[in-house]
């Protein structure tokens, strides 16, 4: 039993709340039963779990948490990473909050079968608010890494100023839906490097623009509906 | 020029970060150019606008602002609230994350001409936290308040284990999509209040579910395509 603060596994925890430590080490932290659990449907090994009131005293373990109080376990695993590829996959640049990378790599999980690229700009998507936000799904799906100009098939970039709505694009599989940060966008740059524009319909009157990640999961589901033919 | 922290404005904001306190003054507070812009678009008249540096010390601005120092402005407004209608709204029940909400306003301001009609054990969507992520559509659609056997028309059950897709259920106008919290999902006993239940189609091995945001507009986003005729 962990009794004292100074002990090197949660040394290490701690360690690991920066982003730097992250990827020297290629590991990251886990907080909470559940996705502990959905690391282990994954059969993803930890490298240390602690356990409170077994491992370690619950106070301890609650001051390494980004949670807090009430804490139950935290573990410590190898980041996962995979190639670009699948018929729909996702690539993302410039989206700096965790919270919306986690939510990405959850509605891809769970509505297309490649996996969220990440760009220039992008998210830890290891940090703990992404872990979070993703349930557990960045273990079943881990995301990867590439500059657009590295990625082939249809790169259809999701911006309000498409002429095209998602349900009207052309699709030439595998597609690839490219988004950017919620204000800015997709640079103009990297819009000239895709095939195609589209846009989420929306109602006139209404706000601008939703959410990044909102917007990606509608396109995610209307373009593989379409592609699975239903549409 | 506002100098002191016992000043009277200060107070009464400090006092309107407690729910309590906002239903009793029907007040809320908005913090930021972004949002105070929106207000002013829906033409919203504030009862109360501070800018730091005109009206306020900074530092004292920071102080009663949630998003602590930087905050520019903050002003505060009446609720507003609507009755239920429109040819598609949302209906929740038990929505305890006010990002949840928040984010579903606006959503629904996005695709769908009715509100979001707030049922029992939701959050208040005029907390800091709904408002900042309705990104200001709280005030060009504000929500409504009822319970589900108030409201008319197809009451349509989201949850994930119906056996109709959004894409298959029949639609008969106007109609309320009906979704419950985030691992609870409806109770049953409001299941049976409804008149349809349908579900986001997802891939086999993705996870059990959506974010009940992210459910909420895909299924806003089907249902409003279909009933545009477009599918």
């Amino acid at each position: 039993m962990i009794t004292s603060p100074h002990n090197e596994k949660l040394k290490q925890i701690r360690k690991l709340g920066s982003r730097r430590e992250r990827e020297r080490s290629g590991l990251f932290v886990v907080e909470g039963e559940d996705l502990v659990a959905a690391a282990k449907d994954a059969r993803a090994e930890p490298q240390l779990v602690l356990v409170a009131g077994e491992d370690v005293e619950p106070e301890l373990l609650a001051e390494v948490s980004t949670l807090g109080s009430g804490t139950r376990v935290i573990g410590v695993y190898r980041q996962r990473w995979t190639n670009p590829g699948g018929e729909l996959s996702v690539y993302l640049h410039g989206v700096g909050d965790p919270g919306n990378v986690g939510a990405i790599i959850r509605a891809a999980h769970a509505l297309c079968d490649g996996p969220v690229v990440l760009g220039p700009g992008c998210a830890d998507p290891y940090s703990p608010k992404a872990v979070r936000a993703s349930m557990g799904s960045v273990f079943a799906r881990p995301p990867a890494r590439a500059e657009l100009d590295e990625l082939s098939g249809t790169k259809l970039a999701l911006h309000a100023g498409a002429e095209a709505t998602v349900a009207q694009v052309g699709l030439e599989p595998p597609v690839v839906v490219c988004l950017g940060a919620e204000r800015a966008g997709l640079p103009a740059g990297t819009i000239e490097l895709t095939d195609a524009s589209a846009r989420i319909p929306m109602r006139p009157k209404g706000p601008d623009s939703l959410n990044v990640a909102m917007a990606a999961t509608v396109a995610l589901y209307e373009l593989g509906r379409r592609m699975a033919g239903h549409g």
